[in-house]
């Protein structure tokens, strides 16, 4: 079959030279910060030419936003999709465990961490960046918690008034300790893999001593 | 009555020197950053030559250290006082409430807030600082409340099997949401009063129904 050529080979170029913009500004941001990385510097990471990062990209904040949106989609997503195709007729304690687990996992990818306290940095004098990354982050991580103690509660697994207030909880009884030591720590692996599942259990079997229908 | 001259207005002299050093250390720091402050910014903030500032401390670090050390324990040392005199003899969910706005009013001081985002900013550079604050604060408020809910088990008001975990998971509860809001809003003012304090009194509600004596 021969199809009629489609100016696609020329499309994937500026697609890839605009992702490999997008990668460059990622390193240059988490290396110096918003303030301190400059287009100057983005350019010669990606290996273009400064007028071809403008093609791309209005400005610097425009070109944050986008690096912030491709990272965060990269790393939630699977968490989303996870959340949405985990099993519904199990226990409703291993179903927890390992929705904190999935949790746990997408929030203390090394990416996160960085990119999280880059924009804490940054929040007094950029606080948009910061409306960014919150609505990105930790809003879309705790709807996609609240869909699923929905479900839990309409099973009867649960007994929940408020499910996005729950799922709040939920969220922050398991990533608040491992996700605050990894930013005072500066390290990226943050608590070992076993101390950070154990406080997770631990936030699990609490949050069921709360919400469990009884 | 007579008693010897000491040389207190001297000795006097010296700390307020001193103080008045830290003072302006804690300005620069917050300007412009650990990395970003130097010893000569900071003599002329405080008003001193640069050997009066090397003539109280060593260096840089020792400097942020004490500036660190004296203002978390200016927001703390009230909050652990409070903790200690709270009356014990009242309803469990009424002292929880206020046990929850004091932990609430003294991580949301606008310096605390300040100090917090600087700190984070530095840690992978400087985690020895991370590691200082993460002590200085979150651990030592922890340790108030673990020493508050000890109390409350004892009475046979809660029934708890782990102190320590019961009161990470209390602090958190109370304040992750106002906290990170504030991390990410880059305000100082964080949630509005009254956003926090209901944030709060739903948090006491969830733990009573995990930890509740039954």
């Amino acid at each position: 079959m021969s199809l009629p050529r489609q100016p696609i080979p020329l499309e994937t170029r500026s697609a890839r030279k605009r992702r490999s913009i997008v990668d460059a500004a990622r390193e240059v941001f988490m290396e110096r910060g918003y303030a301190g990385a400059t287009m100057d510097a983005i350019a010669a990471a990606a290996g273009v030419s400064k007028p071809t990062v403008y093609n791309h990209f209005a400005d610097k904040q425009q070109l944050f936003a986008q690096m912030l949106s491709d990272t965060i989609d990269e790393l939630t997503l699977p968490f989303y999709e996870q959340v949405v195709d985990q099993p519904e007729n199990v226990d409703v304690r291993d179903y927890l465990r390992d929705l904190a687990r999935l949790l746990l996992n997408a929030v203390m990818q090394p990416q996160n961490l960085r990119l999280r306290r880059l924009v804490i940095a940054e929040a007094s004098r950029f606080p948009e960046l910061g409306r960014m990354y919150e609505e990105k982050a930790p809003d879309r991580a705790i709807a996609a918690v609240t869909e699923a103690l929905k479900r839990l509660a309409k099973s009867g697994a649960l007994q929940i008034e408020d499910p996005a207030l729950a799922a709040t909880h939920f969220a922050w009884l398991v990533v608040s300790v491992p996700l605050n030591h990894a930013m005072f720590s500066g390290d990226d692996r943050g608590l070992r893999r076993n101390q950070a599942e154990q406080h997770a259990d631990n936030a699990v079997r609490m949050f069921l001593a709360a919400y469990s229908a009884r």
